[in-house]
């Protein structure tokens, strides 16, 4: 993912801001000492419930009121985007909402807010400093630039949102574009060259970072901290794997999953859409797949649906990575495409029972060449996950036209260089069509030859830091995935082992570590559907989430069970049905099945 | 759990039933070898999906349909309930929607059915034949004849469901009345004692396993086999834990899961309404308790929803056993009222903290007598639980004032003997208000002197086969819980591991063995509220279910699966997000979150 400069919300003044001492430094940890005559309990601080932790974040005890008749998320002065990116406005009325709740406050009197002290916060001005914002593009790994995103190679703040305040700030909006805050406009300019490609991918990030600090006191008057926010992720590739094959997943529940991706600011869906159990994609070249494949006809996604899904994603700067794995895992394949799998015999007779797909058919590559030109197409990503796991070989050893190819070959009895063989084309057929391309470990353990940006991805829980030491020496790309299986669950708060894993605690050097884009939380769907997905995903999830996104130092677990406590009620406010960390409540508690 | 002889749904000819070879015998792992010429398949048989499996099912492959437009639940002839009876009106309506739909098929006309050669059954007779029918009764355990219960103690059928059918038989409601089939008229004899207690505890399982058998074909016909079913509890005592202290529950969620229960014959739910964490027991002579010890002033259960639990129980056959767990497990009771709970000391200073209930002042005698007073009216159940389980004694240890009335006692430093000091004093106020008990197991270990009809319930993991053994022949009445933990999670299919519980396989005689009244599914709350109640305890509880409810020797783990992933689907229509036993999907999923 890129970083595009980034500047939300100057509200006048920053040398308060710079010369006031503040709170807090970053990382949390390392918190400066309390300063006197600040008298907010440690449990009131707006920043307590900050998920995940910005890179750096200051707020100062000084408040400023937010009227929700008047507060207004607009278009800075300068900037590049205006009411006509939809993508913005959309964006612009969802932290509305999720700030302000829904009609409650929206009938409260235009007047003057309840006699308090504190300033009025009156905007949130967005300014996209790009020439060409970008409101109909695609979020993007931008891998060219993934080893900038981490602390060691920056130098200097990269993406800001301040929001210091005066009283004098609140005489209207045009007062409210002043872009004094130097050190927010220097992270602009360093980040020029990117923020031309993907301008959107920080503003969602910075929306909800801001929308985390807008707080409800006792008496349900609107506040947030005078603060200064820098941020950027640790992380390029912050994922979340779906699977829709062992159990369907209805589009609800895929897009209220998307919503709490973005309140965790994950950027990547991995979709791994089909499987052995069943085959819900509705291809268009092969609708046959799904009539016969799926677990029923109407549990399927149509071209629409799949549609719905992306855009649905691209508006919270989501990538979705569809994955069609093969050769394996593609019994469900055969079921609407015949001849692609291979028959497996039994003393010299066909079982009538299939293996994986077919490598050495001619049939199979042509299927695939059109399969994959469909799949290329409907998913605007850059990469297309390819599988490639867990492939058994015993049904292909069975084979006699299986076994004549390994002959001719000269594969001997290695049917891991099968294997390869048969990657190697599918890759070869993706890449015509301009798509990098993810695989699972085995595809690179199996010593395919693989395109130089191949993302490998590892998941195998023994010894996973092995490969990925072997992985990035061989110089590829990789995302981590093993220690984040979320499928596995155990009694008790499982986040803690999710959120101590350090990923690049590996033998290798730096740069070796630079080719560590980010990791992925896997929810498998043997034991899931829709009736258990959001509670098992969230906020367990939310520690895979931090861990990629924050500083390689908050892994203070006491400092985040406090904030991942609040954070989980926050998503329970925004209507995800996240699980409860602990023992306790929320303010405003799940309603219930 | 008293059991009434039941008649329901006999539509003539009963000689049919007996003569004629029927699919399968009871118990099911023991199916009668396939007569030649039945072809339905395995999979169609509509008994594949009866949970929790009756005693004795006889199945035929006769096929009768059921018009959703003029099927009727009515009051036989005979019967002492009538339309006056709103407890088996509200049933009536419940299981028509549940076997029908909502209105979808309703609207259907009212003429012929589509032309199919399948008689039509129109109507399910409920015959009551007890003097008084307890419509306004409450679900009692009927500890006198809880031995009575086990097939060892049987000497004919008990309850039955029959429905056999003929042609004839469907020229009106009148002909439907006939009560031939001896058998079960002949059950109905059996249990004439019973029945003029608590006419309806069965009336609910016999309509839930009717509803059950009713299924719709892939032309959205609804059908039923000609069928005999003879039915009853193994165990009396059939209960699932819910904890509203560790989480509030919403109203709805407990409800949800009340319904829930019904569909798995569950009887008893116990009501671990209060503990440490909060109090959301609103008390009438004792507000303070929830205004001071409730997460929050919202967070509570009124009288107005608890009557509403007890009520929506009571029209399902459940009881509501309410535990108020003293004298540990009350921190949350400290808050709302004042010297109750001991105060700790450290060097023979108070600390400011506060341990279990302070046992030594007669003020908290004189609370405990008017909170019981209370309770005891509040809650119609014949059982209150008093919990008893896991007291810390060091905070006893600390205060001189205990320490002072040990040794005026004569107790030494066993503060065992304290403890159950405590308790036989809060007996003896819950038995002078007519009520029984119930208690965790450490009341029994710790030899408080029990009334001899107080039930234990036996919660440790550790070895509970042998305190089963110590408990019974001691002679009380026990509740085994310890294997049924279900707030402890783990992956995969521990539905198992709960199934394959033998609750009599403890040592110790025939006599012993009847003590053993049942047992329960416990949700501990400390990692559950309504985000993720319903899809943890739900079908997991399930195995349970049928545990306490079907004949011992049904232990088959392949039949069960299938039958438990019918039963899941059923729920999932029924509105109950119960989550998935494993892959695959049902034809009415979830709609998603």
């Amino acid at each position: 993912m890129g970083l595009a400069g980034l500047l939300l919300g100057l509200v006048a003044v920053p040398a308060v801001l710079v010369s006031t001492s503040l709170r807090r430094g970053a990382p949390r940890a390392e918190a400066e000492p309390e300063p006197s005559g600040w008298e907010l309990a440690a449990d009131a601080l707006p920043e307590d419930s900050l998920w995940p932790l910005p890179q750096r974040v200051r707020t100062s005890p000084r408040r400023l009121q937010l009227a929700p008749s008047r507060f207004q998320l607009v278009h800075g002065a300068g900037s590049s985007a205006g009411p006509g990116c939809g993508l913005l406005q959309d964006a612009f009325r969802r932290y509305y909402e999720y700030m302000f709740g829904h009609s409650r406050w929206r009938a409260w009197g235009r007047g003057p807010l309840a006699a308090r002290a504190e300033p009025e916060l009156l905007q949130l001005q967005v300014v996209i400093e790009a020439g060409d914002p970008g409101c109909d593009g695609h979020p993007r790994l931008a891998s060219s630039e993934a080893c900038e995103y981490r602390p060691a190679a920056s130098s200097g703040r990269r993406c800001a949102l301040a929001f210091p305040s005066r009283a004098q700030v609140c005489g209207g909006a045009h007062h409210l574009t002043v872009t004094e805050p130097v050190a927010i406009l220097k992270a602009s300019e360093v980040w020029g060259a990117l923020r031309v490609e993907i301008p959107f991918l920080d503003i969602f990030p910075g929306l909800e970072t801001f929308s985390q600090l807008v707080h409800e006191d006792d008496y349900g008057s609107f506040l947030v901290n005078e603060s200064e926010i820098n941020d950027f992720p640790r992380f390029a590739h912050r994922g979340v794997l779906l699977d829709t094959s062992r159990h369907y997943l209805p589009l609800k529940s895929i897009l209220t999953n998307l919503d709490a991706m973005a309140f965790n600011k994950f950027n990547v869906l991995h979709w791994h859409i089909v499987d052995d159990q069943s085959f819900p994609y509705q291809s268009i070249y092969f609708p046959e797949l799904s009539d016969k494949g799926a677990y029923s006809s109407n549990l399927i996604y149509t071209p629409t649906d799949v549609r719905l899904v992306i855009e649905y994603a691209r508006l919270r700067g989501i990538r979705v990575i569809p994955e069609f794995d093969t050769p394996g895992h593609t019994q469900s394949w055969g079921k609407g495409q015949k001849d692609l799998l291979t028959p497996c015999y039994n003393r010299g007779q066909p079982t009538g029972s299939f293996g994986p797909v077919n490598p050495v058919w001619n049939t199979t590559y042509n299927f695939m060449t059109k399969f994959f030109k469909e799949i290329s197409s409907v998913f605007p990503d850059e990469f297309i996950h390819l599988g490639g796991d867990e492939v058994d070989f015993s049904c292909w050893k069975s084979n006699p036209e299986v076994k004549e190819f390994m002959k001719k070959q000269g594969f001997g009895i290695d049917y891991a260089k099968l294997e390869s063989y048969y990657v190697q084309n599918i890759l070869e057929i993706v890449s015509s069509y301009n798509k990098g391309q993810m695989v699972w470990q085995e595809v690179f353990d199996h010593k395919a030859q693989l395109k130089p940006d191949t993302v490998v991805q590892v998941w195998m829980a023994n010894n996973y830091a092995s490969e990925l030491s072997r992985v990035t020496r061989a110089g590829f790309t990789a995302v981590l995935s093993a220690p984040w299986y979320l499928d596995y669950i155990s009694y008790g708060q499982d986040w803690k082992k999710y959120y101590s894993v350090e990923p690049l605690n590996f033998p290798g050097s730096e740069e070796q570590k630079k080719l560590l884009i980010g990791g992925e939380a896997c929810l498998w769907g043997e034991f899931v559907d829709a009736t258990n997905l959001t509670p098992r995903l969230w906020p367990r999830a939310s520690a895979v989430g931090e861990r990629l996104w924050s500083s390689s130092n908050v892994t203070n677990l006491q400092d985040a069970y406090k904030r991942l406590t609040s954070h989980r009620c926050r998503m329970l406010r925004r209507g995800i049905a996240a699980e409860p960390v602990f023992v306790g409540y929320c303010a405003h508690e799940a309603r219930g099945p």
